[in-house]
């Protein structure tokens, strides 16, 4: 299928195989709206809707949830609807013939907008935030320098998808800047804890995705309701001061070393657009209980292309960091909200879910600065450029970028990117 | 100060030192709204506030907010809005020259409803909740029974108040049963976990505040700012599923061992009622580091009496469980919330807190069955009717209630109920 709407590229994160959802304002709109993006190119959905493009799709009102500052309406209709949706886009951004093609030019700016132009928000009022730790690497790695080689693996790692509640107040959107958060620290273990900036700011590559409908409290969702349920994916920053962590995380968790900022990206790529690019998830050994084990036949991973990148304080440039995959993950994306509901736990539309941090078996796929300077012990270096670092100075920006490779296109996610500001003086 | 617009009993929780708000539907009226309890009555703060007796209040646009079916546009006002109301309400019920008084009468069902017939509803849309750990009595028990007496309290716990992100959508209104939750858990170490309902399903008894206007992400609170940021109080029951827990919570804390629910009661007692009963907290040693360091002055503990009962499934009756206060709690509201903050994590209105379960030195004072019957090894004995327990059977209904007592009147809590039903089969 081809966009002759508007021009493409094949390198283009945003193909008509792709049409990602956000949530805009253009130089010509005041208030927030839904978008969907083509090319390098942002489409008015609100617009679309009032010309009518989605008139004939049952149980959506287009000109309401298209107008709304937040994708939680839309999320909350369910796969059905977002499937009509998706083919009414398709067949006007393709067929020369569609009846709103005569109606509307690539140059109206009511409905098309460069996407340079436009000020992306969060894509919706985030409910709840659970973070995952569904990468064997990831946490194996990670355990390996706290506890050591023998006991890497929790007991419990390799039965459950281990999550737990993050904030959503903090969360924002690629292009925000965050300043290094102030806090306690014990690096010494024989003198008291100090208080100050995190000399140990990480990174952590993640995908995190959006939930739809939903259930209700009390009643579980199977492994198949739950894969219903989801909408899209975003990529995702779970910035981590690993040295507050450490001293805080004993035995309720990880919470000021995280809710300081998390960088999602804009725009939300359907489950739908991802549905090409599935492959099977690593073995699971031993098999989970029935009630996370997957036998539905369609494979619950999903082979998608991860990359980290840094532009130091120091240069201009952006210098590779970590290169991963989605299709390391360990526990899947269905596996992970229904253990997340087993327990009658309700989901609801907007709430977000990350995968946790995404590392592969190569070096070069370790998804945090923690994992890459092995805690600090060795210096990355940063290209040619003779610039190093163990964690992340002040005035350094992070990107991550995410696609999946087509024949002739991309499904991509765009960009997650932040600057870290100095600390403020407490 | 007494009420004379309706008969308030000294025994009653809601005197007009109260004052608590809630958001409430009447048989009279179809959509929730904001009210304050007086008494055995519920007044219609919507109907008050079109009478014009708040339209002297800068700042308060009353019939708006009141009108809402959440107080988060209240509670984001800020301290001297609500001081402006709670003047108001107070010359209205006591004051037979007030203005509007010669206009209403205690009979006037779009003013006044007796409370057995209004149906109450989750005060504010929550956006995060967040639960602390911070009865010294409490994580010391626990400590033992996990790891030994000489390990009990961990480094971190007298340097920084442990908290952790909980789940905001299974947040349910005092009344609203639950089901046991369904789980993982892992009772032989030497063999594989086992599915199915928790059987060490317990209460714990805290308190839980709401947060009013808040801090931008980035900028943290003084502990004066803090203190300034809270609106009220309710009382919590955080339902814990002891086997799930123990079984999912390392290395990143409580997850489905906690997230199916919790029970908050109705009525938000503001902290210009709790005022008059402050008392100190108990001492801090070592000393905090100084962004916790209390030197304002006032006391930062509260003497609220707390109770915890049960009514059994086998008898009709409560018995008593726990008999506890808020003033053992080791860290007080403000710096839970100056803590939560120094990062820049941002709160905003109608976000929840939790102080931790509430224990005490005393074998009676302990907030939790955990404790109650040292992890299962003794039987609760339920008064003199031969029944016991160790955790929580379906069908069993757990109470917390609470109070401040003044001279002559009460600033009352009302009830936090909830009833076990049995798991539903997954």
């Amino acid at each position: 299928m081809q966009c002759n709407f508007v021009s493409v590229s094949p390198e283009s994160d945003f193909s008509i195989q792709n049409l990602p959802f956000g949530v805009c304002t253009t130089s010509g709109s005041e208030a927030p709206h839904v978008t969907v993006a083509i090319g390098d190119y942002a489409l008015n959905m609100a617009t679309l809707a009032k010309l009518g493009l989605f008139q004939s799709i049952k149980g959506l009102d287009a000109e309401s949830v298209f107008s709304k500052p937040y994708l939680n309406d839309y999320m909350s209709l369910g796969r059905s609807v977002w499937q009509a949706v998706r083919h009414e886009l398709q067949d006007f951004l393709s067929n020369t013939h569609n009846a709103l093609r005569g109606q509307i030019s690539a140059s109206d700016v009511s409905v098309v907008t460069p996407l340079r132009e436009v000020q992306m928000h969060l894509p919706a009022r985030i409910g709840d935030y659970t973070d995952f730790y569904a990468s064997r690497e990831h946490a194996t790695n990670v355990g390996i320098m706290f506890r050591g080689k023998d006991n890497a693996l929790m007991p419990n790692w390799t039965h459950l998808p281990v999550g737990y509640h993050g904030r959503a107040s903090s969360i924002v959107v690629s292009g925000t800047p965050l300043h290094r958060p102030n806090g306690q620290r014990r690096q010494d273990q024989t003198k008291p804890p100090v208080f100050g900036p995190s000399a140990r700011l990480d990174y952590e590559l993640e995908m995190a995705y959006f939930v739809g409908p939903g259930n209700n409290l009390g009643t579980p969702l199977t492994l198949q309701q739950a894969e219903e349920c989801i909408f899209g994916a975003v990529l995702m920053n779970d910035w981590s001061a690993r040295d507050i962590q450490a001293w805080e995380y004993v035995p309720l968790g990880p919470f000021l070393g995280k809710s300081f900022g998390t960088t999602i990206s804009p725009w939300v790529v359907t489950m739908d657009a991802l549905e090409p690019f599935r492959v099977p998830q690593p073995t699971q050994e031993p098999e989970p209980l029935p009630y996370l084990c997957d036998e539905s036949g369609s494979p619950a991973g999903y082979d998608i292309h991860l990359a980290v990148d840094i532009k130091p304080k120091e240069g201009g440039e952006f210098y590779p960091l970590t290169r991963s995959n989605l299709r390391y993950m360990y526990w899947s994306l269905r596996q992970q909200l229904t253990h997340h509901a087993i327990n009658g736990c309700n989901m609801r539309p907007g709430d977000l879910c990350g995968t946790g941090t995404i590392s592969g078996p190569a070096e070069e796929s370790f998804g945090s600065m923690l994992e890459l300077s092995w805690s600090g012990q060795k210096d990355i270096t940063l290209g040619d450029s003779g610039i190093t670092r163990k964690f992340i100075e002040d005035n350094d920006v992070i990107r991550i970028s995410g696609y999946c490779q087509g024949d002739g296109f991309r499904v991509g996610f765009g960009q997650c990117v932040g600057e870290i500001l100095p600390a403020k003086r407490a």
